[in-house]
């Protein structure tokens, strides 16, 4: 049934969501490795770290005190990229063209305890921080000047991340980041010409092939997506069409946080660290619109490529070409599938 | 004249050859480091080091041994991405759709000193650097099965550069990458529509303006685009509309190593360190057509935020979005503008 060609001959690959391509070259898992390698940060951290800005009762950078949270704890972001009462102002000056931009970012913790990251949760914590995501969708969605809705998590130094306090972010903002715009388009034309979701055919026909389905439950799937670029990126999407997070019902939410923690535990027995990647929601935009085209996804983009200190770099090629990958989706999804217990 | 909201307020900014924004937050420049700090290895190196596969004479990984050359030498990757008679197909199966794709890649080697970067080099060596590019870009592109040819540097190991010997590389393929596509287009609906050059036109203004010119000498333009993602982010273009590098004469070639030797020079100055970065040239594909709307122009895209070990982080919230900048690109120009000797 699978199409041996893409085991072993250099070809692209199609991103039906973004309109891109990505490219393969199978051939080349055999190169040596002679390139930087990362430090890891293995040790054992304390459930409390006084010195840190995100435990519970500790003070930030601002001033403020944290307060006692017992589960998930939510700020606005103190070094804010993007803030509520900014000026207003366009510019469009012969080939110059800019827009001021307004939004409300936050910090969410998922956890007070500083030791603990997804993987390390149970459930029903993790539930706690998928209903924190919902709460924030919806109130920050609904105010007028929020369009869009980022939520997204950094996970190790590797990824930028600042601070090993499990967290992550929400930005929103006014206006539709380029990301959100190509799969906002692509799904809009499929749902113009077939009133279905592409997100949703897509998984019927993955889920028919079998071959880059890491884990299922009763209401979503874990997939490496065929166009997948990062070495062991993966997509978590539900198999009902829904166009949001806030359409999962009680039941939804738990499978989802399941499906969370199934993936990140078999990502961190993958090279024995805790395993770092963004991680990101992509769902309707919150511009007052239908969006009925729309079929919500959680995507991780891991960085790591061989172990848990050589990563790809997305560099030269990549930044000016097409991503490149050596390992095929399928060649990860096998790795994968075998590390979930 | 400058429009100061620009250097206060948020705001985004359109990208006129991708069509795509960034992200520009001036107000959080005053955030405080706690992320990651990558190693500096600033040793000195040797001119000739017996363990580099990239110096005169040395024997290769694949057992083959280099010459003893006296300025650039090109040879076929050893590994390449892209290989030549690679088998041809085609999946279009329901929602996945991959093509083959073939290639060639090669290695060009600056100089045969091992420790000499471009900005170490004489203008007259560099000269040869980009003769070697015009002779590459003419030869592969001449192939019927070769479309674009991507000539690019990654630099440093923070940017995945596996050998500090100074190279690039050059990948030239059957399709038109991503990146390459969105200029393209770009490009081509400008040149419809005004029978002139986007991109020479761009530069009209920006030397009018001079709000974020760095260099320029007769033939070449040094500046910061408006629409720059990374924190250091330069453009080398011809003032002169020319599609590709091979429009040059030989004056111009001099003034182009010129001003690759002047920015290279500078960027080493910012931070006091062999400056990282992937730097690449777009030009008009070789696909067979006229192109008349191409004007090509080198990129620099260099990781480095405030200092020598710490980078901007393009995670999160870029990777699910938009780029995203804190120091705007008019405060990167009037760094590196005083840098220039
Ligand atoms: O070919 P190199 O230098 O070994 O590899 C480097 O450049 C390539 C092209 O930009 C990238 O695909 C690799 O991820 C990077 O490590
Ligand atoms: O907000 P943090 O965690 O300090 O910063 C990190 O995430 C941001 C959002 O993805 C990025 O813009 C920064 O480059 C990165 O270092």
């Amino acid at each position: 049934m699978m199409n041996t060609d893409l085991q072993d001959f250099s070809h692209k690959r199609y991103n039906i969501l973004t309109g891109e391509w990505v490219l393969v070259s199978p051939h080349r898992t055999k190169r040596p490795w002679q390139g930087k390698q990362e430090d890891v940060a293995n040790e054992a951290r304390p459930a409390h770290d006084p010195d840190c800005y995100l435990c519970a009762g500790n003070k930030r950078i601002n001033g403020e005190q944290n307060p006692n949270y017992k589960d998930v704890f939510i700020f606005t972001n103190d070094f804010a990229a993007l803030q509520v009462n900014t000026k207003q102002f366009s510019l469009n000056e012969g080939l110059l063209k800019a827009e001021s931009e307004s939004g409300i970012c936050k910090v969410i913790c998922f956890s007070p305890d500083h030791s603990k990251s997804l993987p390390d949760m149970d459930v029903k914590d993790i539930v706690k921080v998928v209903e924190a995501w919902q709460n924030e969708y919806q109130t920050l969605g609904a105010k007028k000047e929020i369009n869009h809705v980022q939520i997204f998590e950094n996970k190790g130094a590797i990824m930028g991340c600042s601070n090993p306090h499990p967290h992550g972010q929400i930005w929103s903002q006014s206006s539709i980041p380029n990301e959100v715009l190509k799969k906002h388009k692509s799904q809009k034309k499929h749902w113009d010409a077939h009133k279905s979701s592409l997100l949703g055919n897509y998984l019927v026909q993955e889920l028919q092939l079998n071959e880059r389905i890491i884990y299922q439950n009763e209401h979503f799937v874990v997939l490496t997506p065929f166009w997948a670029v990062w070495p062991f990126e993966v997509m978590i999407a539900p198999k009902q069409h829904q166009k949001n997070i806030l359409e999962m019902n009680m039941e939804e939410v738990t499978a989802y946080a399941e499906a969370i923690s199934v993936l990140t535990n078999a990502y961190d027995r993958l090279f024995n660290c805790s395993f770092p990647y963004s991680a990101g929601i992509h769902q309707a935009p919150t511009n007052g619109e239908a969006n009925k085209h729309w079929h919500w996804h959680m995507s991780f983009y891991p960085p790591l490529l061989r172990s848990a200190t050589i990563k790809k770099f997305m560099v030269g090629y990549e930044m000016f070409g097409t991503p490149q990958r050596d390992i095929t989706a399928e060649q990860a999804v096998d790795r994968l599938k075998s590390l979930i217990k």
